[in-house]
Parts: C-alpha cells; sequence; structure tokens
C-alpha cells in the first residue's frame, strides 16, 4: 500500500479515542510526552497470528480487542490504574486496509470501554500480523503497587470470576460443536477470547483491600501460581474443586475433569489471582463485588515451594509451564 | 524450544545491563515499575527481517543492536535524556538460542553503551523475527522537549553528522563491491546499518542551544524535512550541494549525484535534522562538538508549505516519502 499509507495512518488515528489529560503530545512526533504521576506500571506484551490469535477465526477486531486487553491484564495485576497505551502493528503488505481499520477500532474499543489513552504507535511491515502493546499504568491514591513477590505462608488464594472459558473458547472457535451448550453460555465463552475483559476495576480492589501478591491468568492458573510461589518463596495449594468454572466449560470439555483440566493449565481468561491475609478477604470480598465481579477462595500458601493443583477426586494435576514459546524478558510480560 | 524456555529468558536477562535507579522494579512480575521525573518522552519502534534489517547479511548481534539504536533515536530526536527500553522479541522456533541470546547481546551493548535500562519485555513465538523496542526518555534538567512543530520562518537547519552512508551500507549487504572504496571507509559505512548511534548527547545539546524543532533522519532528509514541514506549517528550502555526505558514499552509489540521492531518500542515518534561530547557530554547533560530532547547515525555513530538495547543478530532486510500509499512529515513530 505504498499510495495511501499516509491517509490510512490518519484513518486509523480517526479511530481511536482522545488522548486522556496526562498525555502532553500524541500525535506525529517522534515520540509522546506524558507527564506522569508517582511510579508507573510498564509492560510490554504481543499477539501474534497462528500463536495467540487466529485472524480467520478471530477477525481483525477481535485480534485488536485481545491485544490491548492482554496488555492492560498485566496492569491490573499490578492493581495499577490504567494510563496509556502504545501500539506497534505489523502488518502483511496483502492485509487489506479494512482489516488494519477493523484491528484499530478494536483498539479503540477497549481504549475507550477501559479510559486508556493510545498515546502512539507504529506500523511496520511483516510476513505475519502482530500487535504489541505497551501498556502504562500509575500507582493509584491510596494503594500500592502489588507484584507478585509478597504472599506468605497462612495466606488466602483468591481468583477473581470464573476460569477455563478462554480455553474453552479456543475449542468453539477451532470447530468444536459439544452437544448441550446453550447458545448464551457459547457466546459468553467466545467472548473469553475475542473480547476479554482486564480486571482493572477489580486489581485496585484488592490492591487497597490489601493484597500482598498478584498476577493475571495469562499462562494457565498453575503456571501463574507458580511465578508467585517461586517470587514470594513460599508453596501454593490449591484445591481444584473450589475453582470456579466458567459456565459451559464442562459441556465444551466433555466433563467435570476436562474442565478442571482447561481451568489449570489452559490460560488467557484474565482474572486475577491473588494473596491476601485472611482478615482482609471480607473487605476484598465487597470491593470486588462492588467492581463488578466475584472473588473466590481457592486455597491458600504456606512454607515451601512449588504449586499444588489438588484435585477434587484426590491426587494432583501438573502444574503446566508455558503453553506457548513466550516468556518475560525482565520486568513485564 | 519448550524445554529450557524458563532457562532461556534467564541467560538473555543474564547478558542485560542492571537497570538504573528510577527503575523500582525489573524483574519477572507483571509489569515494570519506574519512578520517572517531569515528562516523559515515549516511543515504540520495531524492526522485522527481511523489512528492516536482513539477519542473514547483519547476523543476530547487529539486528538488536539496530532495533535498540532505532528506538533511541526517536528520543534523541525529542532532545530527552535516554531512560528505560523495553523490549518484545518475536522469536521463529527454528532460531537458535546462540541467536536470541546474540541479539540480547546486541541490545545490551547498546544499552550499557547508552546507559539506557532495558527493564522488561516479551519473549513470543512469531513466524519471522520482529524485535520491537518501547524506549521511554525524560526532559532534561534546563531544557524542554523539542517537537517538530515549533520551525519558523527564517531558522536555519541544520544536521549532525553525515547523510547516505547507511543507503550505500545496505547496497555493500546487497553484495555490491565497488572500485576504490578503501577498507576503513567500507567498514564505517557497514557500521551505519550494522551498529547505528542514537545521537542523543547531540539531541540535548542543540535542545538547550535553542533548536525550535528537531526529527531523527530515519525516512530519509527529504521525508523526515517534509515532516518538520508540515508539524511546522513552513516550507523548509534545503541545498543538497550543502549536504555532509558519509565518505565512501559516492565510491558505492557511483557519483556525486547518485550520493546525494542517496542522502536525501535513503533515510536510517539516525542523524538529527533541525531548526534553529540563526543567533543560535554558534552556541548550537559548538555545544555538538562537544558533544563529539558536527552539525552543518544545509538549508532555511520559510513561508510556505513542503520540502524544496535542490540540487547543485539547477533542480530539484522530489521529496520521496516512506520507503516502506510504515509509520507512526499517533505520537511516535
Amino acid at each position: 500500500m505504498p499510495a495511501g499509507e499516509f491517509d490510512l495512518i490518519a484513518a486509523i488515528n480517526e479511530r481511536l479515542p482522545p488522548p486522556g489529560p496526562r498525555v502532553k503530545l500524541a500525535s506525529g512526533d517522534d515520540a509522546a510526552v506524558v507527564e506522569p504521576r508517582a511510579a508507573s506500571a510498564i509492560t510490554v506484551d504481543a499477539v501474534v497470528d497462528g500463536v495467540h490469535f487466529n485472524l480467520d477465526s478471530f477477525g481483525a477486531r477481535s485480534a485488536g480487542r485481545k491485544a490491548l486487553a492482554a496488555a492492560l491484564s498485566d496492569l491490573a495485576a499490578m492493581g495499577a490504574s490504567q494510563g496509556e497505551a502504545y501500539a506497534v502493528v505489523g502488518a502483511p503488505a496483502d492485509l487489506a486496509d479494512d482489516e488494519l481499520l477493523a484491528i484499530a477500532d478494536g483498539l479503540a474499543e477497549v481504549a475507550e470501554r477501559e479510559s486508556v489513552s493510545i498515546a502512539g504507535g507504529d506500523l511496520v511491515s511483516s510476513p505475519v500480523l502482530i500487535i504489541s502493546i505497551t501498556g502504562i499504568g500509575y500507582e493509584p491514591g491510596g494503594a500500592r503497587l502489588v507484584t507478585r513477590a509478597g504472599a506468605r505462608p497462612r495466606d488466602v488464594l483468591l481468583v477473581t470470576g470464573d476460569l477455563g472459558g478462554a480455553a474453552a473458547a479456543l475449542e468453539l472457535l477451532d470447530g468444536a460443536e459439544p452437544a448441550g451448550l446453550p447458545a448464551d453460555q457459547r457466546d459468553s465463552l467466545l467472548a473469553r477470547q475475542l473480547n476479554p475483559r482486564p480486571r482493572l476495576r477489580e486489581g485496585r480492589a484488592v490492591a487497597a483491600a490489601g493484597a500482598r501478591a498478584m498476577i493475571d491468568i495469562s499462562d494457565g492458573l498453575g503456571a501463574d501460581a507458580a511465578h508467585i510461589a517461586e517470587a514470594s518463596e513460599c508453596r501454593l495449594e490449591i484445591d481444584l474443586g473450589k475453582v470456579p468454572l466458567a459456565p459451559g466449560t464442562e459441556a465444551v470439555a466433555g466433563g467435570h475433569r476436562g474442565a478442571l483440566e482447561l481451568a489449570a493449565a489452559g490460560g488467557e481468561d484474565y482474572e486475577l489471582l491473588l494473596a491476601l491475609p485472611r482478615e482482609k478477604l471480607e473487605e476484598a470480598t465487597r470491593a470486588v463485588a462492588e467492581a463488578g465481579s466475584k472473588l473466590t477462595e481457592i486455597g491458600y500458601a504456606t512454607e515451601g515451594h512449588g504449586v499444588a493443583l489438588r484435585l477434587p477426586e484426590g491426587g494432583e494435576l501438573e502444574a503446566r509451564g508455558f503453553d506457548q514459546r513466550r516468556g518475560s524478558l525482565s520486568g513485564s510480560g
């Protein structure tokens, strides 16, 4: 697309919401200029066609939504207030302009809903569609940013929302047609992939209520719990029988055990896993309910290391590692 | 590489320089935590194998160097103090671990040389090697960040260093063997691609000396001058006969006219183009010399719009647009 290059970028920019008050310069210069407050939380997160989404089955708008939501989920896991996002789009030469604009629409939809400024970006040629998001958030008033490192023995382990839905949605997108799955459950499962919701309000709510360690569930409950266990130098005991399953996950997985496996290893649910002193449980539960979600106790921290994923019928699931070639260099991910 | 995933990330992290004092948390959490000063300049910039570099001819280490240098060049063009960088690496499954570590070595080399913290990153699977860098800089003491928008009629136009070398280097990397090119010139031309230097000190020096508009020359002198002209709502008159050419560019281009075309349209020299009131010229020239480079007057701003690239023999070169499918969404690039 050599001819309409500049016009296309203008068309993309028109689709994005106007930048927030902290953004002093967000248009067509070498860099954006931002006047931040206090501490910043910064994350980079990329999604690649064929790896983290599938353009054919997702559609371009959903790819844009997922890319931004996944990065904002990292900010949610710090208990940060969302600030600005920057998008690098690597687009194949044969990707239609309409598709590129649909990606921008998806980014804009999430940015608007989540009150994030898209303050900059870069559009490059790439043989495969890749969307890399830099998300910047800020320490909210009255609470500290929450890392993975603060869990202590006897803390309770909690998750927001429901798990397993994102992995079940992948099977639906791959063509699975499970018997007895109501249409409304099918739709809400699909939304876990096509329109994931970062738990920003919930993250701030539990941070204010005293969460000591937190992570977003992007790699799977087992793998993400292992990140907390390692950073906090303690052991996490999780009772899978208590894990809240997204409605319809059992129908897709062909049973309860399969659904637990999706919840434990599937990832991409973008719910929050956190450790909290028990005396803060009531306050945190109320705060998350006010933020529009729910908090479920699924286990506790103890001395030692590693993660146990206990099955209701006895025995354990293995705490699986990364599903894909994917990990964090230093700070973010 | 499913098995050694975590070890590989640890090995990459070991190669990176330790984070600077502003970085409060830069290791293995959902996001990095940074305590910034005043205003931040933030840019995102991606390089893709086969588009912005060629892994076979560049080698992995040079790909890493170029990726980080290109992003830092955007901060130089704001006159910012460099702060932190975040790297997203999309790596093909068949890329050897050694190659990935060599990319990290290239990033580390530039980070160390330019005093930048690599505070976070993401490693994802991608069918093509892509390195996307988020660069964050800060308003230096005693000067404001310099945008593209401040040039005024009668300002002088200046460039740092020499132009044309990066485009000439591409021809050498493609196998050109020009007669009469001394080995030392060949080496310093190749370094323009394989080890480009962001002009961070020069950028701050001219910002402090009163630069009113500035851009880094990444798309080519003509295209980048057009960005200043458009943002500043004025016309730029450039005398190509005054443009300083990197030694050896004429030998590669087969003559002076060809060398001017490389300088005007080739891009990726990562020198700075700036507009300055004439009364500040002496101070700026001295400041850039102290920063280790040179400043050359190549034209002036006037009323009107657009850019004229005047040839020494009369006539004009066309101010070419983007060379590749590439551009900036909103703020940065």
